[in-house]
């Protein structure tokens, strides 16, 4: 018998995050990495440990979360997103599977992560929607938020939007992109970075709503910056707002558009 | 003391069909007519009985059912609402509430409804989305699911795509606009008719799904419509997919834009 070796798997995972108590594995609740890796684990029929691109909180979504996984079980792409997408809950599934280089790394490789948050802007409470965004009933001015967002741009000390909990050596994070924008009755935020601090994009969101609202300069975002104080900015918005729309890797690993920087 | 006249008030009602056994009132599971009542005589403070715009099915979603009722209670328009969306389970809200002339009538002044099917078109099963969207790993072709369904317009017999269940008194109903198009791996379907048959849109989809996939010619829908034979036509698409976006009011009442014509 020719001697097993571990090949190197990628896979593009979508899930609902509101009945998850988050992404990593825990013994005391459902979480997403555990309901991954006891579907993968029955198909490889051996135990399988994933390592993702990026952790999600409690109640956040992810359109395309991406991790990798080594397995010498005789499996082909297709076999992978099939048989992993039979064995696991329906808000969790695999959108794609791909057989990666040896030198690929959910974390380490990825060179940015892309998040949407969604806030529903009008009187009336959500219900349709109510799993995948925050309510806002004041009305936003967008544009003022997309303004003072501007001020978030670059390589830059975030402690102002850094959780007490965030176990991250360094508060610098490198923001390369970030706009708000109206869209009917939703004000859509969109963020990249290199990477982000623990609840970071909510913490940003929570400054961005006051500002918003006109009870805010819009300078203020460049002003909490500059303290570094999480305590003066604003509270950390809702998860269920949040979705971590996809990490950007290079292109070199032949990964779908979605996740892959050309 | 002076007499209490009723008012007559209309309500646009959002709400997430999964959960419930549709939207008419039942003995034996909760439905959403079930709920809003309950959370309106709670409200009104005396029984209260809804009549809506369009019934819908278990797991059918609706962006903005349209009911009146009519009440003494000293509520205004934002009293109706905010109450009542304190008192309804989260997957169902009051968007808005309009006092309205004794005339309206939800059911039989509606001129039309609207309803949005979606599909998500891709090898992977829905996760993120799976309480809204239909499933095909079929590619399809929506171009030619829009020529095919441009055969349904006007007045015209359904009886091909109306359910042995249905109680409607015609099998003709007059379909104004219906529109398929690809929007990234989605594909939609909107149709406007001044009224459906039970499960017509369902049934439509069912019909347009082999057409997409090449299964069927373009001119099958002509040709099913002709025949007026349900057994022959494809089978009832899965209600998740099914939203329905609005009924059509005349502009003089005074509802919202979404529900009236100008």
């Amino acid at each position: 018998m020719a001697q097993e070796i571990d090949l190197r798997i990628a896979l593009g995972i979508e899930y609902d995050g509101t009945d998850f108590f988050g992404w990593q594995r825990l013994s005391h609740g459902p979480t997403v990495q555990g309901a991954l890796e006891e579907a993968l684990s029955f198909v490889a029929d051996h135990p399988v440990t994933v390592t993702c691109a990026g952790r999600t909180d409690a109640g956040v979504h992810a359109r395309c979360q991406v991790v990798h996984f080594d397995s010498a079980a005789a499996r082909n792409e297709r076999s992978w997103m099939l048989g992993t997408n039979s064995r696991l809950p329906t808000a969790v599934g695999v959108r794609w599977a791909v057989r990666v280089a040896d030198d690929f790394h959910a974390r380490y490789g990825a060179l940015g992560r892309r998040y949407r948050y969604t806030i529903l802007n009008r009187p009336a409470r959500p219900a349709l929607d109510a799993r995948y965004v925050a309510w806002e009933r004041q009305p936003l001015d967008a544009d003022a938020m997309h303004r003072a967002s501007q001020a978030l741009l670059g390589e830059r000390d975030f402690s102002a939007f850094r959780t007490i909990a965030c176990q991250a050596r360094t508060p610098f994070r490198n923001v390369r992109s970030v706009q708000v924008r109206r869209s009917g009755d939703q004000v859509l935020i969109d963020i990249e970075a290199n990477a982000f601090l623990h609840h970071m994009v909510r913490n940003i969101v929570g400054s961005l709503l006051p500002i918003g609202r006109g009870e805010q300069a819009e300078d203020w975002m460049a002003e909490l910056l500059a303290g570094r104080d999480r305590s003066v900015a604003g509270p950390t918005a809702a998860a269920a707002g949040l979705c971590f729309i996809a990490p950007v890797f290079p292109s070199g690993f032949g990964l779908p558009a979605e996740a892959s920087r050309p």
